[in-house]
């Protein structure tokens, strides 16, 4: 398949709808509030290495919570299954209540992919080596380039994050995390500080549609039942509230973030990436959900 | 692969397990509570038309929620898009929820699985058409069999359903529901009881792997698109609150039924079911998830 | 004190503000839509036999959930202790959650002036005994007049009460109602439908004021102990998710109806009863609810 | 009334019951954990100055949420009626809802009394002045004796106050505070960590049952009609998911704290204190809970 020529006809489609839908950029911290809504990018690379890309496929952003791929990916490398000790594997079933169920379920976080989840992987990758170290070098080497934090972005987190604050607080009464609230804290607001470019983040996710292995080298970054895995919590717990949705229309393992970045993964066949900062009211980027239906509909690949 | 070889080797591994796993077959109804749990059976067809079973797979059991999946098969026809104007696409999330989110989202169900949406959906059917009888035809002609009511279950389910009838009622009073409570009742419990056995299934389940074309003549039962979208919706809310276990570890889109049978698809390649009566606390049959399990790992299917 | 002026001031204060505060009347049958806004009555009767009144208090009005507690009285009376095994004395928290906390708490109603309450007391009426008759016999005992049931109205919340058959049906399910449910929503709903006046209501509660003896004949209703219990969930729970707001501002144990009825206790001293339709937005009297406030401040009773 | 002879009874039937409940002191910090458990005491001081005690009622305790009562007071009086545009003054309806509530009345608490409304009265009172100095002279003065905290208690809540730090940090993200998460934290810790002693707390709660009045001075510490709506708020909201339950029996205002003790007052009358270490599952102190019924029974007071 030409894949250069459908992301070129995907960007002719989306770019003139820039501007047009309504929605609004993440606006809680202000480096994130004044990215222009005006941008697209969309990126792949096929397990063989083929590469495609189009729109402001080079343009660095705020990976935000798609950091919990690659978190999650480590984590599950250092400590296999004991890692679901202190962590569950369902959707978490409505748009905002991570504290009710944080409460209900006595401190266990439902998902990796919720903040609290996230939060309790920081804690398990503090325990285990130098977290912020470990996942730079860890996503440079996927997608072979110096990947960095935006120093920016990562004070605002701190400085804004009360929620997050609550929810390891909370986690921390529960005996749920085993570091200091605000060492844990850091790592989290610095992991989804890291700034990436959709080029970036198709090269990285590779592993997922290559059974673990790394996209250059081939070794496993981790096994093929932990890819698959990640790809299975991907489809149903990825995309906040809309996880049904999505599946419902796109029927591809996807991770979100408040960026507006959206990474994809079909599996055996290639890893995806696009961009536009303007976010619907589930928080997924508007264009990026809906270049990403142009995709599926356009080259039939769906796991359905 | 050779499916029929594969299918012994999982009930050659099964059968030794029947009585020892601690679950209990579901109780609430007599005529189930009766059920042999010593039962276990396992049934395939391929899009080609091959087939293969092994163990119990002839005998009929009560399909119970599995019935969910042509219900909503038959609404999607006969509704199309207008149909989620009623009803959402999200997994529910918590395992004794229904009515609490039924209360937050003003009436309209989660999702069809879920017992209040397949309660909103019977009553779409019913505005359709004669909704029992539609129901017998579909499944009869999927299958190629006549495929019957068990009065008997039909009686206790209306006798003992009183969370059901909460639910209705409930909705009712949202606005929901157009026709009576006790008119959709009726279509939901005799819905719920009908019987059917793993070979049937199998077969019924057809043209979820084939694009939505009838398993026999190769009509098309529902769009492709369609097709597509049951299989997410099974993979993100088939098995109860078990959904992001079973896509975790067995990758495909199931459904379940307190009667111990789970129906799984392999998309363009095969569908499948299995049965054993007993159990576990997710209410999924506890053997039939094994059996999935063991399927996914000697034949290496699975959507991830 | 001169408690025919005191109701003549406040009467005076109360009906130039009739039709102005913005609410509206129950409007969920047409039986209690139709009723005029424009109407005030208050009146009220002292532990010695004094009365007093002013506005339209003679004239009837559905008495609603001020049923609920004579309803209790009886239950109280036949059943001393062992009613609380079935019922919780807590208030309920919420102005939505009904529904929620009888799923929390496993279908044991959280006190017995939440519908789900009443709907369990209705059930432990009918197990007593003739619970409609009971009913009214003891309504018009104590208000030493014929009371009666509005058939309409009785049939318009039959019709139309599928929230309180969802209640019914949920707790039926967890084992809290003997009787069928259509047995008991029929007591619940004629129990709603009673209609009754200002003048007839504050006799009838004369037995809180009055340490449980009858308000005429003196004999005992229920005893000293029992009527204190009763005042104190009038206070903590009695008027809906105000009854904080009531306990803050007006100090006395009430009972309010969307009907536009609400009874006070000054305990050792006189009951009272205030009506007026247009109800606020937690469903309480707009104007009765001032009306209390007037009486307080210018009599200074209080039970704090 | 012989009020010395009442609590002397009281203290007789109570003191052997000491050890016997089957519950436990509070265990979440080291400092309460090791107090001894066969501790009761009792006091009260009336209107007219007459005061009574028995047991262990010199004994200095940690006060715990009977603080609670007091930072209002400070609230009240610094702020009338525009602390409310921070905080509800509802009962909280269930045991373990505070962060749920939290969240679906978006960050706003339901009354003063729960640790979350607590806490924004702390950072109101640091808005206000110098608070941890303000409460310390409030009920000095209203003690007529030096009142101090307990350093260590102080410290070991800030060690352990994981889920405080929750609700805080919550409703910071809600704008519900406007000092720093730390010093808000800082204050509440401090105002939790007094220590009185049963005849401190009966005098200091003097203002309650006179009309808001100072208990030796005569002057107004707050208004009349302010002290009415704390003892208002106490019965409805002062003894956590037991208030319901504390009215029904006990039928006084009264406030807990998880140290053991309970200050109640009898409006126009006299102002009380039990402590006895253990508590029940509502986290009240269990014979403190039994005295409290038994001065009820005994003297016949009782709001209604």
């Amino acid at each position: 398949m030409d894949f250069q020529a459908v992301l070129n006809e995907i960007a002719e489609e989306i770019t003139p709808l820039l501007g047009t839908g309504g929605g609004q950029v993440a606006s809680y911290i202000p480096a994130l509030a004044r990215v222009s809504p005006m941008q697209f990018g969309i990126a792949l690379r096929t397990c063989k290495g083929e590469e495609a890309a189009a729109g402001d496929s080079g343009r660095p952003f705020s990976i935000q919570s798609m950091s919990k791929v690659f978190s999650l990916t480590l984590a599950m490398r250092g400590l296999g299954d004991t890692l679901w000790e202190r962590m569950g594997r369902e959707p978490s079933g409505s748009p905002f209540n991570s504290l009710v169920q944080l409460e209900t379920e006595r401190g266990i976080p439902r998902n990796p992919f919720i903040n609290a989840g996230a939060i309790a992987i920081a804690d398990r990758l503090l325990t285990l080596g130098d977290a912020k170290s470990d996942m730079l070098a860890l996503l440079s080497s996927l997608c072979g380039d110096t990947v960095v934090i935006d120093a920016e972005v990562a004070q605002s987190e701190a400085d804004t994050g009360f929620r997050n604050a609550a929810l390891a607080n909370f986690m921390k009464g529960f005996g749920t995390l085993d570091n200091s609230v605000d060492t844990v804290l850091d790592v989290y607001f610095n992991q989804c500080a890291i700034s990436m470019s959709c080029v970036q983040l198709a090269r990285a996710a590779g592993y997922l549609c290559r059974d673990g292995t790394h996209p250059y080298g081939g070794a496993q970054v981790i096994s093929e039942a932990q890819a698959r895995r990640i790809n299975a919590l991907m489809l149903t717990c990825g995309t906040y509230d809309a996880a049904g949705e999505f599946a419902f229309r796109i029927g591809l393992p996807c991770k979100s973030g408040v960026g507006g970045g959206i990474v994809a993964v079909v599996p055996d066949t290639l890893s995806l990436c696009v961009w536009s900062p303007v976010l619907d009211k589930t928080g997924n980027s508007q264009l990026g959900r809906m270049a990403l239906e142009l995709f599926v509909a356009k080259t039939g690949l769906s796991v359905f």
